[in-house]
């Protein structure tokens, strides 16, 4: 087997264990579960992870490392305040949209990793809250945003994150026309007559 | 055994059940494992509980019923539009504090239940979703609130049900005043000059 052959498994044997973490919960699947649903024996199985763990955190933390990568580029790009804050909603939703079930399993499970994987992934998750933090600053600097307290931060992660739990991909909104309705509340507020 | 001793050994076992299950996950908890931590036999246990099942819906029920109560009564109250969404966010953000453990078996694992049971969550679920729009839609009608698209209710219950997942009863902010902050920027928006 060549090295392409076996990163494809590999990518494969992750993905199919997302939809059945999503689908039955991280505790609720077994490995012999898994190796059937992807058609390999047990020690096959080991050849491509490690452990059911290092699946979980596999699957964790390529989506956040995807989003912090994306937001620091954001942060490079120079976009002015409020685009870049739309920029980030966008991708964030995008990308929780194109990746549901392993952000569910993200969401749901993440707590089930132990030792320095829980520890990497919960540092990768703060490190992409500090970006949001970030970029309200530079609106607060640029004299385009208000002071807000520091766990507005997670307040805006809850609004946006959350939507792993019902958007519909195929439903009225687009992820990017969702992320834009978000921030149009959040920026402007949903006052008639703005104070 | 009387009845007042029943329902307090009952209530018991939920709530040991509900922290065993917000730690381990509904499907790494056994049946077992939570005949130990009360110390009650398998048979003693189905005494009080039909199934790990029956625990499961119990716990996830009781919160949403509750805040369907809570809701009812504030829409009933007669608050004017900005202080019934302030009152609705800030028995929401109360009661996750209050009760962190069974939100985060709710919003773990409420999938997990099946038939009539996970049906009847839902609608629960729904018709809390329903009682904030009607608290929005009375914004509208008094021209206090902009019309705004559906789907930002569930923004909306976003930033606030994921404080579950972080909220500290000691922290530096209450559930109260967090509830306020976050209501603040909603409603105001957060832009520095208000368009």
């Amino acid at each position: 087997m060549n090295s392409s052959t076996y990163s494809r498994n590999r990518e494969r044997v992750i993905a199919v264990a997302a939809d059945l973490f999503a689908r039955n919960g991280y505790h609720g699947t077994g490995i012999a579960e898994l190796g059937k649903a992807v058609g390999l024996g047990r020690g096959a199985l080991y050849h491509y992870i490690e452990s059911k763990e290092a699946l979980l955190y596999y699957i964790s933390k390529t989506q956040v490392d995807s989003m912090n990568a994306q937001a620091e580029q954001a942060l490079r790009s120079g976009l002015p305040p409020e685009a870049l804050l739309r920029e980030m909603a966008r991708r964030l939703l995008h990308n929780i949209a194109t990746h549901q079930a392993e952000w569910a399993v993200f969401f749901r499970d993440y707590s089930a990793l132990t030792g320095e994987r829980r520890d990497k992934v919960i540092a990768a998750r703060e490190r992409y809250e500090g970006y949001w933090r970030q970029a309200l600053d530079r609106g607060v600097e640029a004299e385009v945003l208000r002071p807000t307290p520091r766990l507005l931060v997670k307040g805006i992660l809850g609004m946006l994150n959350y939507t792993y739990l019902w958007f519909e991909p195929d439903g009225e909104l687009s992820s990017d026309e969702l992320a834009d309705e978000f921030m149009d509340a959040l920026l402007d507020g949903i006052r008639s007559d703005p104070r």
